[in-house]
């Protein structure tokens, strides 16, 4: 039992959701702390029978803390983990502060558990897009070696939070009934449109969440020259991400090789009804823990059976974040537990 | 000038964009005969200066006329095309009847001109995504040889017409409003989700889509064997398809050498402001001629310099079906003004 569990970003929508899986997950708790930024403070949550507060994030709340899950960005993160970690507590980081850091463990439970082992009070949730692709991809390199990923997405708007969200409800009511758009949350209009990833372009050509999506597959993967290409694009969809992920491999495979690896895989759901043309959707990944995977077939390209496709769902709130963060804690909980 | 053209499905979304165009380029035709089903038949139409009605497609129409222009889907063309032949017209058709078809040229008139002098009557317009894809890639092969595509499609709900059109509208209303959504034109809901094409998946795992991307790529670049991995993936958007490309080459190529390829051809506009964050875009591609292309980058999982990614975005109506066909018969016409 954990002493004492603050979250920083509270108000936020993975704040949110991370908040209805400590109750739904019984998350072994004796006290929750909900911290967010000055403005949010004071807003009321319910969580199980009692009405939680917000308050503002302050190092004296943080000190207090045995394990504090963080997300409210990377400049919150830089401010107030090292102040959780001084104190002896541990910190679930879902902002990218420490995703690279060497000493910091970027961890999928299902993926790379052991790594969370090593951690010196900072344990980093990966990227919503990096947590989705692996959650296939890593069970199937594990069976089968992997040598290139070629991925383009389909990312929802939570990916920038409630206000965008809700710009897409707006603006596609907008759009509907003749009214002007005004982007705010993103640079160029969201409804019944689609951008590449509105994050900045590097010197590489890629983009800050194509970046992303690399680095941390080669941290998660243990090998820091894996090959993978990634074109991150945001569609109109309002809470689940998609992708579309080409695999090569050394030897050849085949589908029904890879649709046996999928379905042993804990937190994935192969959705593959070639008749009834039913495979992932978003739709149906939204509010549920499983990542769909479907479409598995052979890559026609590679007429020598080294490729494989696929097509992904997952709800980029839940497994793309708090759901993810809360299994590294329940990891956290357990290792404390027996220790 | 052409004596009499013909438009079979004029009442469509292809069908009427058609007509569009025939005004806004001048296309020399002495006469206009608007032909649809039953069903649409008795519909007027404003071309310049005449109102135009439709009437029931028949034999007896079809046989005066010199070109015709099919977009009713393929079943239509397999009847009707054979009776203008016989009686001594052309067909340009927009269904997919007779794109595979060895006798029959499949030409985009900027990259395969040349295909549409051995016509026997009949040349294909290829599928909207074919177009859009080769576009791009069809001078890049040209000046550097590509070894192989992988695509994943971003698709607008016109590829299916006007009435799935009229569905997103509606069932964006109807999740905006809570009311229950009644899929018709989609076996799935399109609002605010996507699903792989809906088209039937053959043997090969590909969908019908898929396979038509595969086979009129191969078709058109006269490589049969050329290799193309696509995903199809159907996205809530209106009118314009957008695609993200990874290519692979046989020697190292870079981003700045396509650029320039790019910049030189006709038809396809580069929209690649890094610092701007400003690319393709559905709806900055909807209602235009050119096919905009952008994202052109280095492929990272490529060190050797052998892979280059690119996104684009064009409209499916125009110069995925309409803006092509009439291009065709430009092409005809003045090959029979010349001869």
């Amino acid at each position: 039992m954990l002493k004492n569990v603050a979250v920083v970003g509270a108000s936020g929508v993975v704040g949110r959701e991370f908040l209805k899986l400590v109750q739904q997950r019984r998350f072994p708790a004796e006290k929750l702390t909900l911290l967010a930024s000055k403005r949010s403070a004071g807003t009321t949550f319910e969580v199980g029978d009692t009405t939680l507060e917000v308050r503002e994030t302050s190092a004296d709340l943080l000190r207090e803390a045995s394990l504090v899950f963080f997300s409210a960005g990377a400049s919150v993160s830089h401010e107030f983990a090292p102040i959780v970690v001084e104190a002896g507590g541990v910190v679930v980081d879902n902002s990218s502060a420490y995703r690279m850091d060497a000493s910091v463990p970027l961890v999928i439970p299902e993926i790379n558990p052991e790594d969370i082992q090593r951690h010196n009070g900072i344990i980093a949730n990966p990227n919503c897009t990096t947590i989705m692709l692996l959650m296939a991809v890593g069970p199937i390199h594990r069976a089968f070696p992997v040598k290139r990923i070629v991925v383009s997405t389909y990312q929802a708007a939570s990916g920038a939070g409630i206000a965008a969200m809700e710009e897409l409800r707006q603006q596609s009511l907008d759009t509907l009934e003749g009214r002007e758009l005004k982007p705010d949350a993103f640079q160029h209009p969201i409804a019944f449109n689609l951008f590449t990833h509105d994050s900045a372009i590097a010197e590489n050509g890629y983009n800050g969440e194509e970046n992303k999506v690399v680095n941390e597959t080669r941290k998660i993967l243990h090998d820091p020259n894996f090959p993978v290409a990634v074109t991150c694009v945001r569609v109109p969809i309002i809470r689940a991400h998609s992708e579309s992920v080409n695999l090569e491999f050394h030897e050849p495979v085949s589908p029904e090789a890879i649709r046996e690896v999928l379905s042993a895989s804990p937190g994935v759901r192969v959705v593959d009804d070639r008749k009834a043309n039913h495979f992932p959707m978003p739709i149906e990944a939204s509010d549920i823990d499983d990542v769909l995977v479907g479409r598995i077939r052979q890559d026609m390209s590679r007429p020598d059976g080294t490729g494989i496709e696929l097509f992904l769902s997952g709800d980029q709130i839940r497994k793309g974040a708090a759901l993810n963060a809360i299994q590294i804690a329940e990891h956290l909980a357990g290792v404390t537990a027996s220790a």
